[in-house]
């Protein structure tokens, strides 16, 4: 048996969740500690703040007025966009419970009868009617938890960022330091409140299913779908809005009329910011929640008919749970390595911080991973695998997770190659981008498309590896393992990809309160660090999602009862070619969606500068609040086809074509998405970063490119543009797509396997 | 029994094959009595024309001079080409042939012993060496054939190019069935030539092998091999060479020196023009020939062990080569439709004129299939379905052939629907995206990105329908010969598809020798008709590209002994998801080499632009021939990296990984590629007629985007550039990669099933 007793993980797992939460309420308070309102009793600090500020001419405090309004601005779009949102995605959640339990249900004609467990004949099993209702409550606390997430984040980024502007007025460490503990409180609350809402869920669920473990963990995968399906049109309508502002913005102020980024001027700059709160930050909270949730439900459903669960082996069973406790505690440690043990002092140390928090977080994780898998695993156990029981070591488990974790850095670490602008080696993948604009927008984009495709290569091996060896090892529970093993250092993940929108909305910020062009230059370096790293964070969140998937679709095949997908059969290979095509669909929605509104946005701020005298001069303000309804009531529209799309695509698919196509869509749309979701985000990240290449001149060769304003400029410009719902809404929502599919598949595959296939069924 | 006899079969087969020559020869008999050299003795019919040349105001004979010397320059340049081509393939060519013989040989230790047969075990078979000679020699004989159709299409073009200018001073209906012969002169020699060459060779073989069918139809599989590998550097290096030329030339001449297309000042577009006849002709002509040999030897050995391979029953054997010989007669006749019955008078008739062709065909290939199903099929008959024996009648396997046409006609049509800009309907994609250059080409690009990702929906799901129910009804069998079905209108398809080429050379050449304005309005017209049913064409080939590799795998996995290919196994799983990787990393390839090479050839116009002391002024002439050895140069080189790519695969796959692995790339491969060449196809063909769109300011609102120069036209320029290497050489080389790959792994099944896996074997 195991070291640790079932006690001391009944103790575990709460107490490092609520040192999670401890921690980022501390690192919220140090925040705080800026003041945006200027106070009347000066103290030591302040007096010493206001000696700073007379240093840099700045000893203004209308700037902090004026600083405070904006972000307050910031602050009430994202706020009144997010509700809007939740207003419709409420609607849509409650009518999809009815769904859930409905069908789940009807499994076995609503019947209240107890029935023999399918995997331990010996046990009694709980009746499909109170699995639905379970479920169907899983399924709320998943989609409220991923909405306390978001919503969370957001207000966590928009009191962040005008502290960050305020801070960079004292050295680009200061600000640093600012954005990254404001990070840090969205990515440690995010990661806890998960951990801690599925721990508690499990317990009280037990409390009705006592014995029957089967049970209980087949309404637990309710909670990654709660999850997932919020973080789907959080993750859509978020990067449709802030697309849709950026790209309007852009076309107008930035190739028309020829103003700075995030001037004051410009009618869509407040609209632009508020979607980086929305789409970056809150999407992408509830999207990482969501992988976090899925891929714990996949573990923990197929431990549940593994012995784990046969056994009643409760620390067993909560092995996934102790991998992502021992994970808060290392992101912990590794945060301090950012925050107090190294100082960053110059704008050249912000990207080396950045990079070690993740190396130093992945080294310290391998051991806590060795470390949990020693105590909590028995040396020897079986695992399930497609109908027989797989034995598989304590250690083999340990190499499933560790895999995971060093495949996701090594994912992580090729994006970030492919998609930064100050790699100083022999081949620059951006450098050939940017140098492509010599020639023209048209040679721009070829370049960076095919970067895009060739950025997948490597990463696909990563995951191939990875597959191979945990799924060797402990078929789909090492796959799940290596899953969680990717998300496990999230916290520190999450951090730094909070870390990118609150910077660059910092430098928003410091533009429209009119500050110096030398606070400008240290946000703008704190913003492209935070590029490079939200790339990372994309590849991570991609890497994760195939595997997560892939997981999930092994559950979904366990619970449906099927032990072979046979490409070699009609059902499943139509499967497959439609399932490879469902990413081109979703894209192409989503492409044209922000398309469609940026148009929108365009006619907008056109209007506004011809039709609002003094506004050029900066004499008139804009009418901001349009903007902000444009991009609002376009992503809250458009939000809804690709959305149903990918929630009913299992449910029409499973209901007439049953068990067998629907397992060659989850694995068509897998292997297909991946590639589409990897290739667009690096795509769009190159084309951004050789923009900013060309714009930063930092070099011989970006200055004979630049500088702003130039032809070669302009193909950048072009180039970014078309990258921005490439990187920042396809992408992204793929990731959630494949995921979504395979854990509604999953929810559904009693009633699939019940009742599915109609339409074979009549023929 | 059948009611054809063997003897019967004996003699259709051939005679439609002659048939078909003869037709070809005879419309080149009337292509060449345009002169090109004004003759000295005028007959009746040269005084008419000369007083339409008058009419014409034109009456000038340094035209028709003029115009034979661009003709020459453009068939020189493009034979040069090819012979370059042809060296470099022919090296690699006999290389790998010899691998081929050693792999194959290997299998049984180079013994000459004949062993038991594995289906037929009552007969003996030939021995595994002489398999490899002969494998070896039909690889050879199908990489000639396909040199040779490639060939003989670019002589035809070349030949009929100048031929179509000359025509078009008499009118534009003189001039479409001018280069409509010529491109039927193509089609037919193409169709006819590969179906006598494998003909011929089948019954060669049969003198040695006599009763042993699995051996001689195992070996013919060469033929399709060969043909494939041809097709693959045809298609790239063509595809390279055509779009490195147009890329080049548009960048320096149309957007920095403001010129015309095809300005005879423009130094590269001699090699413009050539990059048609060698990409677009040659190239396309190699693919086609190589879809049709595949499905052919996909179907032959799939029925060499079932019903009629084991009872010998050489009609049903020749079922394939049947239904081939019976759509050359039908779409001889579907020929005298757009050449003799009907007329076309005006600008606007072309397009229907094509698209009958397309129409006619297949409701007349309907009635051929029922005729010959009837004809030569057993009422009932077992086809081999993954070891076991399943029974078909022969109506089923009319409607497997018919689902294939019908199916084809549906993805030509909606590939039309996506890239026509002449929709007359509510929605108008292509006008869409015409209408997004108002805000400039990153809008346009977007727009044009989500039309090409939404275009892949509906010929997925034709695919989809036509796979399962010829797979339900026929396994492999009826794949295959739904994928022969959809070839069988090859003729008329590929007469519509070299058109397309020919007229825009000659539109070419009348800007060239400084033709009226009149004359290229209607070379234009011509044109324009043919860049809409390239679309088509294309859509069919990556129709049937997608069935026949589906075929081939079938066929595949058959030869290799494998039952289930399950993707709940880690072996398939990863070559899955490796195997979606592919098309990507070879359209990184391509489009790079596009890339690259055109940097080069902007970098040399632009060199002769500025040194070259009246050249704008028209004063002096280009140095053309660097150009065009730029391209040759360029293309070659880049061509070796992803034909290595693809020929490599499968045999390190299959040797390291074994043949579960390689089933799971080539149906990732497949699955995944078809997406990412439909959607680069419909996206290229979009951006292209958006911009024509915008030039010939046909409606109101094409008028308020344009003229030619405006902001909007400029942006559709910078869509159309990057629509060139997506269009022409990444989408199309895609279907080669997954037939090849998957003709390649049925050729070399009998190794990898005997000494594959080594990597697996080890651990």
């Amino acid at each position: 048996m195991a070291i640790l007793s079932d006690a001391g993980t009944e103790v575990l797992v709460p107490i490092a969740a609520v040192i999670g939460i401890a921690f980022a309420v501390a690192q919220w308070l140090l925040v705080s500690r800026v003041k945006l309102a200027p106070s009347g009793a000066r103290d030591k600090d302040a007096l010493a703040d206001s000696l700073i500020e007379e240093e840099e001419g700045l000893n203004d405090h209308n700037v902090v007025v004026r600083c405070a309004e904006i972000q307050s601005a910031i602050a009430e779009g994202a706020t009144s966009f997010l509700f809007t949102e939740y207003q419709y995605v409420g609607a849509f959640m409650s009518i999809f419970a009815v769904v859930i339990f409905v069908f789940l249900g009807s499994v076995e004609g609503f019947s209240t009868k107890t029935h023999p467990c399918t995997y331990s004949k010996d046990r009694e099993c709980k009746p499909a009617l109170f699995n639905a209702l379970f479920s169907t409550v899983s399924f709320l606390l998943g989609a409220i938890t991923s909405v306390v997430s978001g919503f969370l984040g957001m207000k966590i980024a928009t009191y962040a960022n005008a502290r960050t502007t305020l801070e960079a007025r004292k050295g680009v460490g200061k600000a640093f330091i600012t954005a990254f503990r404001s990070g840090a409180v969205m990515g440690f609350l995010l990661a806890s409140n998960g951990l801690l809402v599925l721990y508690i869920a499990i317990n009280l669920f037990k409390l009705y299913y006592g014995e029957d473990w089967e049970g209980l963990f087949e309404s637990i995968t309710g909670y990654g779908l709660g999850g997932s399906s919020m973080a789907l049109f959080g993750r859509v309508g978020g990067g449709i809005y802030t697309k849709a502002a950026d790209v309007g913005a852009d076309l107008v102020g930035k190739v028309e009329r020829n103003i700075p980024e995030d001037d004051p001027r410009n009618p869509a700059v407040i609209a632009d910011n508020v979607g980086d709160n929305v789409g970056d930050i809150a999407g992408m909270g509830s999207d990482l929640f969501g992988s976090y949730a899925e891929s714990s439900c996949a573990a923990l459903v197929v431990a549940s008919i593994s012995s784990f669960g046969v056994d009643h082996d409760f620390t067993g069973m909560c092995y996934p749970l102790l991998v992502s406790s021992v994970g808060i505690i290392v992101c912990l440690i590794t945060t301090l390595f950012a925050t107090d043990i190294f100082e960053v002092k110059g704008v050249k140390e912000i990207e080396p911080a950045l990079k070690k928090q993740l190396i130093i977080s992945t080294a310290l994780m391998t051991v806590g991973i060795a470390l949990i898998s020693w105590l909590a695993l028995p040396a020897k156990f079986t695992i399930f695998n497609f109908g027989e029981q797989k034995e598989v070591s304590n250690w083999g488990l340990f190499l499933c997770v560790a895999i995971g974790l060093w495949a996701g850095l090594i994912i992580g670490y090729v994006t970030e190659y492919y998609t930064s602008n100050a790699y100083r080696q022999e081949i620059f993948p951006v450098q050939d981008v940017a140098d492509a604009c010599r020639t023209g927008a048209a040679t721009n984009v070829i370049f960076g498309l095919a970067l895009g495709y060739k950025s997948v290569i490597i990463p696909i091996f990563a995951i191939a590896v990875g597959i191979y060896v945990s799924f060797t090892i402990a078929a789909m529970y090492g796959i799940a393992m290596a899953a969680l093993g990717m998300l496990s250092t999230i916290a520190t993940g999450l951090s730094i990809d909070a870390y990118g929108p609150i910077s660059d909305n910092a430098g928003g910020i410091a533009e429209m309160a009119g500050m110096s062009h030398r606070i400008r230059e240290r946000t703008d370096a704190l913003d492209s660090a935070g590029n490079t790293t939200a790339a990372i964070g994309k590849g991570f969140a991609i890497g994760s999602a195939a595997l997560v998937s892939l997981a999930l679709f092994g559950a979904f095949v366990s619970r449906a009862g099927v032990k072979v997908v046979d490409v070699l059969s009609p059902k499943v290979i139509i499967g497959l070619v439609v399932g490879a095509m469902l990413p081109y669909w979703f894209s192409a929605m989503t492409m044209k969606s922000v398309g469609k509104a940026a148009l929108e946005m365009v006619e907008e701020v056109r209007r506004q500068f011809n039709t609002i005298p003094g506004l050029m001069e900066g004499t008139t303000k804009p009418d901001y609040a349009n903007c902000v309804k444009i991009s609002t009531d376009a992503s809250i529209k458009q939000m809804i086809p690709p959305g149903a799309l990918v929630m009913l695509t299992p449910l029409v698919v499973g209901t007439f074509f049953g068990v067998q196509t629907l397992s060659g869509v989850l694995a068509g749309a897998l292997v297909s998405g991946v590639q589409v979701a990897i290739s667009a985000s690096n795509t769009g990240g190159a084309w951004d970063n050789a923009k900013k290449y060309i714009e930063a001149g930092a070099s011989e060769h970006a200055r004979s490119l630049g500088p702003k304003g130039s032809d070669c400029h302009k193909a950048a410009v072009i180039g970014d543009t078309i990258g921005d719902p490439l990187k920042d809404t396809s992408g992204p929502s793929l990731n959630i797509l494949i995921k979504l599919m395979a854990v509604e598949s999953l929810v559904f595959a009693p009633f699939f396997a019940t009742h599915g296939g109609i339409l074979f069924k009549l023929f």
